[in-house]
């Protein structure tokens, strides 16, 4: 079982796809349901009733109230039992746990840790996503999250495992990886300068022109990312660019030590006349990364990732300094816990 | 994995449903296989032979004995191998664990614990079965089958969860739930006096009377319970009532550690015009208890009831009577084993 | 998790269906990948790139090396990485555990113990397959090896499983059953003298006449099998026999705990007019070994073999010799590699 990073903001999905059904999913191999209030607000909460364990988004909403489709028991959003239909006493610790949740930049976020520690100030920066037009997506991975992470972090596998949708050609191996921290962010910033136009951008500069290209990533802990994609001219300034920098939100959230979900966004001048990442039809989430990172998964088995000693490469400078911090955060998390108890 | 109750009479089917073929099931986690000889008596043992563990099931009858399949190994219904195809000699210990099995009530009932004290008169009274007419079904729940009987002992979810078929309407709301103990039967006795009648029943009386409604449920260990239905005019005595007191058995036998066999009957009364737990046409079981108790095995996953902290309601009195007679039956039984041992 | 015999030759596959697409098997619960160079040879190493895990046999051929998928780094054929798109620097440990591989009697064997002791005349002699005509098969069974070395060993089944195929009629009830030992190999021989023809070669004889038949069956570790199926006149000769001796391969090698790769080969006089294994349309292995082994399994679990404490028959001396054998060497093999360690 994954030891998981306790006090930080998890994406839960995007706000624009709670309505007024029930949300459940699983997270952090919890089951965890979200409901909608009339004032538009949202709460979490175990999906579990506190009685006989039934799953409460089987149940009934009744105003802002949920009522448990087993034996009527009546549940607020701050997850106490406010009716008991057997008695006008509700039982003591009938209560179902809550979680603090933030909607921010378009994205549900919850707390799954101690609750007094939810500063939604914690919750990385993706106000790009206020602007309009970013189409929001969610996707799943049978991969633990870190995986996707190492994925996100080493772009240079675009350069492989992307032929068949936008990758390929040669940029990437022009390049330069620095990886620069600056709290709590770490980037992971691929430059390539001077070179011919990536395949999918061939058509938007005169035959034989060079640009300068980049990939930059910022991580967040524990799975919050953001690329800036940006095309200029080589040796021109980065603004305005050939293309306005192109900005995409990579957001994971673990299901289970082996599953994540992945929420993510394009942005509007990446949606027309095709899919970006998809330029020959191929899906480079659906049918590049995913097959390879859930091939990756079966082939680790329940083994822990530093165990079979993987070598390292240059490219993996961005990656496994995550991956480091990452265990840092939480080794310390539970000495702090330790220490408290 | 789930301690059972040994020394006890587990149901492995309606004897109706026992031809000539071999039937072979999953009972308390071993397979288990029943075969009728041509005296019509039934005989269980292991379904598995003592030589290469071949399922016996996929022998031949010959007679009143059955062919291992795989080596030609022939087995009496007391599981002794009385032909060896290789020898005259039988080897010893080539014998099959074998489980008393008594046939009453028009069940089919099996001792998996010590064969000594195998007492027909330990199996619970359902002779009112042996009346002409009841039909007698067998039916499956991905559930420990204590989650079943908590289902069965607390009847006040018929109002939450039985909307759909055949309950709702606050008849049980209006009732008093009384738990009664008489060796070794433990009753959760449901009364509803002068109500409006249950939605089923309306058509039964006069526009505007009020009906008394009760709802007995008798259990005994581990998994057999008998429930009475009963309706009479408010303050009328129970017979001869606006209905005969319709009777029918709800037996659960443990499959694995998280399903289980479902028996039951239905009174000859409750079979016209429609299935009575299904006067809409959704059936009460299959539509309704099933996914519930399913989605709350899960829910649990593998933790222990009482680990999980229930909040206890009024309700649950008869149901939590039970768990805790069960669990220091089982309790007991062990710490017997233990001494002897 | 079953402990293997890790100094011996398991076969991978037959050669003949190698061809110049990536192999990818499971084999002793590893992952494991046969190539083909361009001159022909073959070679074997772990499916797995040392960088990131994933599967080489999702990568691209070139020429003689596999370039990852993912990150691109190039693999020869002897596991050492040779090329990495990032740097000129080959990182140190960038390799991939191969096996030795030898091609021989038309079979691709693996040696996934000590390379050292990869000695190819430890092949077992399966030559008769380089004369023309063997048909080469390959099939799978959700079983532990040793159950179908168990199978093979005892062909007293044949009598009794393979009854609608090609067995019964009682030949081998009226046989003798002698088990020798010669180095590296454990025979048992079974030999029916002056019987009625059996049912697949009644039509190859005179109305009324008798024959000697003999099934001999050799083994050799961890799990190559060799059958001679003979017929002859009674009493005469066992050369040139009423057919010449067919001779067949059953070779197992463990995919998992309980599931193997069988490959076998059937004589060329055994393919027409119809699959001797089938004479009447249904498969001995498809149809009849493969649910009756696959149900074994099942009915065993987790459980060791002899803790399940077998009856034995006459007809086990075969099966238990390997057995005790195989489990000796096995045994020898841990403590020879305790004893260095």
């Amino acid at each position: 079982m994954a030891e998981y990073l306790r006090n930080a903001w998890y994406m839960f999905g995007w706000e624009q796809d709670i309505g007024q059904e029930l949300v459940s999913k699983t997270i952090l191999g919890r089951q965890v349901l979200v409901m909608r209030s009339s004032d538009g607000s949202l709460s979490a909460m175990d999906d579990r009733c506190p009685h006989r364990f039934a799953p409460l988004s089987m149940g009934r909403r009744q105003g802002d109230t949920i009522a448990c489709r087993y034996h009527g028991l009546v549940f607020d959003s701050s997850g106490q039992c406010v009716h008991n239909p057997f008695s006008d006493l509700i039982p003591p610790g009938c209560k179902v746990t809550t979680y603090p949740l933030e909607v921010k930049h378009r994205g549900v976020w919850l707390w799954m840790g101690d609750a007094e520690a939810a500063d939604p100030g914690f919750i990385p920066d993706f106000s790009f996503l206020d602007e309009p037009g970013h189409l929001l997506s969610t996707f799943h991975i049978g991969a633990d999250y870190r995986l996707i992470i190492d994925n996100l972090m080493d772009l240079s596998h675009i350069e492989f495992l992307h032929t068949d949708s936008f990758g390929g050609g040669g940029s990437i191996l022009h390049g330069e990886l620095s990886v620069r921290e600056e709290h709590p962010y770490i980037y992971a910033l691929w430059e390539m300068d001077n070179i011919a136009p990536p395949p999918w951008a061939t058509a938007m500069v005169e035959p034989g022109a060079k640009v300068d290209h980049w990939l930059d990533m910022r991580w967040s802990a524990p799975g919050s990312l953001l690329i800036e994609i940006g095309l200029t001219g080589a040796g021109a300034p980065r603004e305005p660019g050939i293309i306005p920098p192109l900005l995409g939100a990579h957001i994971l959230t673990p299901e289970t030590d082996t599953s994540s979900h992945y929420f993510y966004s394009t942005a509007p001048a990446a949606q027309s006349p095709v899919d970006p990442d998809a330029p020959k039809g191929v899906s480079a989430l659906e049918d590049e990364d995913k097959p390879m990172l859930e091939a990756i998964q079966r082939a680790m088995g329940d083994a822990e990732f530093w165990s079979l000693r993987p070598a390292i490469l240059s490219v993996d400078t961005g990656s496994v300094r995550v991956r480091r911090r990452l265990a840092k955060m939480i080794s310390d998390e539970q000495k702090a816990t330790f220490e408290t108890a």
